[in-house]
């Protein structure tokens, strides 16, 4: 890596070494509510776009120029992994991701394919290769892949699920079939995150989007052994952001799993997140995301009690607790960041 | 209150005195899985049964026999307070709660009744007076209603919602207006819930669905002090149980709103739980509700687990951590509540 990259604002931030502000990015940020990603989408698919590298590579650039974030994040969604491991995977315009063949017990899990090879998601590292290639020196790129539980969720509920009954009724009642899937997904991720480092991005986001939906006490015996052993296998490749939303009562468990930096979301205030995790480790968040449907004075108002939270200690990189909504004006985003390297600043 | 009553499995474990066995009642005891229930749904739409206090009667009696839990609830809604404020209420098919007329400004707010009596809502007393005289001499009746922040995202929302998006713009960038609406709901509400005490009720569960969506910081400031004071003016009358759901960091702000029992959802261990807010209040909680989807071994592991983690502390009143679902087989149900008089026998 190059010392640019090694010593930029995020990256220090991720060490937790002082930086001169804040670093910030936006989950989402190459998202609906940029006219420049909306001028995209209406040529293409949202599948489209996740499969074309230059497309990918565009927004991804475009987004990370126009706010002028610390970081560039990858276009990508979590689910297309899921279709080399023999899932079918379609993006309907109503209600979201369906797949169309979930599984539902340990004979369709045995069916799925554990991913030797990563071939056949070639357009992300292509996108990652583009991205990087145009990216300013100094601004690193994160790589993107979701959590085992959330994947897991996905494949078995068949979409977005209120309850997520099918899911726990088979980690409740069936361990060995939910184990043999949350094998074969952690020893597919593994291979999918090496191979975007390797591709040239210089930090992991790990999202568990739903895990939120579980008790610590069943995250510890069902879901942690698994996030932990991909953090355990990719952290000396790049840093981990171990994100989870939903359950500020899990923060312990992600501590535990691993990650340089544990992402907050906003159920939690900024200050007591980072006691719960631990001070030798870093922190990303926490702005609730509907601030940025205000107005400037609310954000600034708000922003700084996020980084008065935050204490200026090393470590703190801002963020939104979750995605920007597509209905943000993006003067709103753009403000929101020069709010945050003015009010950062040590 | 008569002697009986008084000394009820459940009353005792509100006052955290020694019982028997633990006392357990199902939040949405009487909904959907109950095929009883759904002979009574066939005949009247949700809104008719919500009104006729002979048939909101029949179906709170009915699940409190079937299942055999210690405490009965009245069948009530969140919601048709909502009405003699002001607001057009319905519930469609396919979509839930619809409110025609959300307020979203502070013009809208103003036009709104404060309920200085609330004959209006006659029906839920009398079905109160019902249930009352049909019940058991041993079992209370718990009265119900929803915490000013919930129906106040209604009312603001139109409806349910994924991300309070104008609640929220409201409570941050408004607190005028917001602060109008939750006078006028903390207002409506002490009356009811009297009400609902003067006609026959011997504890109030008040609710807050949503409340999970705020930080910390945001509870306190925007939601705290209106239910504390709902709190504090009925708390004489009969003890209040204390429940929001969604966010395990609310719950020493729960204890600071008040009541004799906080309700724990599931997605923190009980143990845990009850040592935030306190062993110095009773706790009601909180098998994951999925939990009865799966089969009666299943069940009685982690009813144990629950059982378990309350160490048979006087004070621990069981149910689930969310209401029951409509897919529930009804055997399942009665099993849980034998499983927990069995195993909470000290």
């Amino acid at each position: 890596m190059s010392d640019r990259l090694h010593n930029s604002r995020f990256l220090k931030a991720v060490r937790r070494e002082p930086t001169d502000t804040t670093p910030i990015w936006i989950m989402r940020q190459a998202g609906r509510y940029l006219p420049e990603y909306m001028a995209v989408r209406r040529r293409v698919t949202f599948m489209e776009l996740c499969k074309r590298p230059d497309l990918a590579a565009e927004v991804t650039l475009t987004a990370q120029r126009v706010l002028g974030v610390d970081a560039a994040i990858l276009f990508a969604d979590l689910l297309p992994i899921l279709e080399p491991i023999g899932l079918q995977l379609e993006y309907t315009a109503g209600e979201g991701p369906v797949i169309h063949n979930p599984v539902r017990d340990a004979a369709g899990i045995d069916a799925l394919r554990h991913l030797d090879n990563v071939d056949s998601l070639q357009y992300v590292f292509d996108a990652v290769r583009l991205i990087r290639r145009d990216l300013p020196a100094d601004i690193p790129l994160l790589g993107f892949a979701g959590a085992p539980f959330t994947l897991a969720s996905y494949a078995i509920e068949g979409g977005s699920s209120k309850n997520y009954a099918n899911v726990k009724r088979m980690m409740y009642s069936d361990s060995g079939a939910w184990t043999a899937l949350m094998n074969c997904l952690t020893h597919s991720l593994v291979k999918y995150i090496l191979a975007q480092v390797e591709a040239g991005c210089q930090a992991i986001q790990l999202f568990d989007s739903w895990a939120g939906c579980l008790s610590p006490s069943d995250y510890r015996e069902y879901v942690l052994p698994h996030t932990k052993a991909i953090i355990d296998r990719v952290k000396h490749a790049a840093p981990v952001i171990n994100f989870a939303t939903g359950n500020p009562a899990l923060l312990p468990l992600l501590r535990e799993g691993g990650g340089d930096v544990i992402g907050l979301d906003w159920r939690v205030d900024l200050r007591d997140g980072w006691k719960t995790v631990g001070h030798d480790v870093a922190v990303q968040g926490n702005l609730d995301p509907i601030t940025l449907l205000t107005d400037i004075p609310t954000i600034r108002r708000r922003a700084l009690e996020v980084l008065a939270a935050a204490e200026h200690r090393p470590g703190h990189i801002f963020n939104l607790g979750h995605g920007i909504t597509p209905d943000v004006p993006p003067e709103h985003a753009k403000a929101l960041v020069e709010i945050v390297h003015e009010l950062g600043a040590t």
